[in-house]
């Protein structure tokens, strides 16, 4: 078996004021980085306070299509941290972004929840599916609404056999239908757990009609970077990516040019940094916790 | 674009009398073939009583795992069809027989419908899942049966996210707990459409859980061909298998050296006879319905 090609560095006091004072902005994911499910991380609201003091920029990344921005602001708030609607990208606010600046036409069908259908309207897209949760019974033969022009898809918990099968319809009957996919995250942390993903409901879609989705928003998608690169007119090469997930935050970073901070505190387990099959998912640093970050700068 | 090594052949008058001699047996696939959801497919029962007139042993192998073989009999002859339990195979049937045979331990966690649970209590074994249709809330922690030893997978048209979670922490967290599916068609036939199939919800557990399942029971399983051969002591040489999808019904019989028909009344149109890119799942002939076989044999 061959040596990994390289070790993750821990972030350390020897390499901390090296490495902070080359950047200038910081996305940061939450679940699992600043909070698992309800409970929040120790240190969290401390190290964004910190790296603002600092004067670097802060803006939240994530690929949880369930909430809406407005819930996100509320949420942070909630654990202590002040933010903005423009401090915060989510998988849901960056797919009804897509819809409307690739100029979808038609109704959207939303297999997803409370959040993406709230971005998906705010985007001026009516939408529907929501409506189907609870629905048990799928007749044949199976019609759906001709007017969809696109499906998509997130975490849904409240999948169900019904909506799938309306989803599916629409893709495969209604010419030209889109399939978009906000994010396809396998798992995502919880207190105690880790539970399926956003990519779990998209993996079912994609079997029943045959093909990968059009297009991914969520990371590790570079057009969505470049799109926060740009809105917050960032310099790659002086932002650090801070997630808890190999493959899409970590991928996310090190596709760009930006600098990257893995935190242990989520789905990412010590001994995966053994064997980082993919150069791309290599993180620059790691700390067990965010908390690290307040304690190394004291 | 290379034209295609072989064309498949239209079974027709010049051919049907070499054809059928040269045949002891046929494997029928049910879905799409014998009926549509609850249609039957004209033909359809006077062509098996045709091949039962002429000396020919019938098997019925299906995908379908949500019927209990008792319930498929009752369907069969619902259909003008007689049969008996030993005449059937189901990927539910088969799945349960396969546990037995490799001994698995602890309980089973069922994602699918009642046919499979009826079939895993057939065989000795304590299962549960069907009791979770209708829950909504994930608690976290989540925790599962340290007991279960196993989760058996098919289609399942009250999936949910609680059951779909429940069986990924069975497999995620209980030591050396098996994944095992009946199934992995995408979409199966219905009056009037296609509906996801068994291959949606193992898609979403394969992706909750990070890996394939441990073993996929139905066609175009080799192990369940050769099982159904030695059973039913067959010769593959003089066995037809007779089914409307490419990559189940066809490719399992083509790999086992068995004969192959393909029925144009279920999944596959014709177009898709213009670009069949592997050719284990090129059928020796093909008709519109089985009804055409009764229209030859005149």
């Amino acid at each position: 078996m061959a040596a990994p090609t390289s070790t993750v560095r821990h972030l350390k006091t020897a390499n901390f004021r090296q490495w902070i004072d080359g950047l200038d902005a910081f996305l940061f994911d939450c679940d699992g980085v600043l909070w698992r499910g309800s409970a929040a991380i120790d240190g969290a609201k401390e190290a964004i306070a910190l790296l603002r003091s600092l004067g670097k920029k802060v803006v939240f990344v994530t690929n949880n299509s369930t909430k809406s921005r407005d819930t996100y602001v509320n949420k942070l708030a909630g654990q202590g941290i002040p933010a903005t609607v423009n401090d915060i990208v989510t998988s849901a606010s960056a797919c009804a972004a897509y819809l409307r600046k690739h100029d979808v036409q038609g109704k959207v069908y939303v297999v997803g929840e409370a959040g993406l259908a709230a971005e998906v309207t705010a985007q001026g897209f009516e939408n529907f599916g929501l409506e189907h949760n609870g629905k048990t019974e799928v007749p044949t033969p199976f019609t759906v609404d001709p007017a969809v022009g696109a499906v998509v898809i997130g975490l849904d918990r409240a999948i169900s056999y019904y909506k799938l099968s309306y989803a599916a319809v629409a893709i495969l009957n209604n010419p030209g239908c889109k399939f978009f996919a906000t994010n396809t995250d396998p798992t995502f942390p919880v207190d105690g757990a880790v539970l399926p993903g956003g990519g779990t409901c998209v993996a079912a879609l994609a079997t029943a009609v045959g093909r990968e989705p059009d297009a991914v928003i969520g990371k590790p998608s570079q057009a969505l970077l470049q799109t926060i690169l740009s809105t917050h007119n960032l310099d790659p090469a002086r932002t650090c990516m801070v997630g808890d997930r190999l493959n899409t935050d970590i991928e996310f970073g090190r596709l760009g040019g930006l600098k990257t901070l893995l935190v242990l505190t989520g789905v990412t387990a010590p001994q995966d940094l053994d064997h980082i099959a993919n150069e791309a998912q290599r993180p620059d640093f790691f700390v067990e916790s965010i908390d690290v970050v307040n304690q190394l700068a004291k």
